[in-house]
């Protein structure tokens, strides 16, 4: 049996609804199998970005704002949309320079994943950098309010158990982590 | 500083638009400082549950489907919607049997974590299943076309890396593994 017989093709689809920051489009596609349509509803948004940065201590840069979508503080690793016309690293590098004031000499690419795929069309690529330290003062856009801290990575799991980091972006960037550095420690 | 300086409360808010798998509400809020009114865009879902659950001889179960969102076919840990009057541990043990006709002996909760809490305003609850077998057929929604599979543990991290397998809350799940086994294996 190949991919085929579970891939629903597209029938028909509506104009997207605006949001800003991501639209959301109703199309109807057809059962694998039985032909019958199903109306699905899609929301597409632009590529993400997010930056598990270690200063040369192997403190873990964070960023601490309110999040609409659960209505609280989070405390969550730098990130954010990736610009037209811009590739992935360059939108780290920015964010992470606009978010906190830091840059890093060392980047490299941990992955990519899927942000949602049941119901959202985009990807999120994560990084890791090196030997991040404070350059600059924070550049953030009007609606952004974002207050910067540092942890030691060794305090991270211990956070994650608390409840007081919970963003699966977040937790995605530290299996990456955890797998190529076999504990918590720089890889 | 409290997070009280970083808060948004709400103004007024919009009539909810329903897409049945979600709903998507517009609501102004007022800056932390500056007390000026944004706009914002929320998706309003139920809790999802995943599991990963383990064969008596350390497979991993995973679902083979199409998603919508990024219109192809996905790798995934069986997973879903917690229903009106389930706690998740009960959705997470239906979604497990229903989807894969698995069953397992042994069930802990790995965590929680926010599936987009920038726009959605929802939680997913991830479990770890021991010792699971099949015991019954599949018992798919009409909406549902999945194929069943199982991988030894030790290959999920070369499948991750070839980007056979993708979803954050999948890595998540994963990221709880390694964080209390130590490495590939069952805590």
């Amino acid at each position: 049996m190949s991919d085929d017989d579970l891939t629903w093709r597209i029938i028909d689809a509506d104009p997207p609804s605006d949001y800003q920051v991501f639209r959301v489009r109703r199309h109807r596609a057809a059962h694998p199998r039985t032909g019958e349509a199903h109306t699905f509803s899609v929301i597409r948004s632009v590529p993400f970005i997010n930056v598990l940065a270690l200063t040369p201590d192997d403190d873990v840069v964070l960023v601490r704002q309110f999040r609409h979508g659960v209505q609280r503080v989070c405390v969550e690793l730098p990130g954010g949309l990736v610009d037209p016309g811009e590739d992935p690293l360059e939108a780290a590098r920015r964010e992470l320079r606009e978010e906190t004031g830091f840059e890093a000499a060392h980047w490299e690419r941990l992955g990519v994943v899927d942000a949602n795929p049941a119901i959202q069309d985009n990807q999120c690529t994560l990084f890791l950098a090196l030997d991040a330290r404070r350059v600059t003062t924070q550049d953030l856009d009007p609606g952004e309010v974002i207050r910067v801290e540092t942890t030691p990575l060794a305090d991270i799991p211990a956070r994650i158990a608390a409840g007081d980091i919970t963003h699966t972006l977040v937790t995605t960037a530290f299996f990456f982590l955890l797998d190529r550095a076999g504990g918590w420690r720089r890889p």
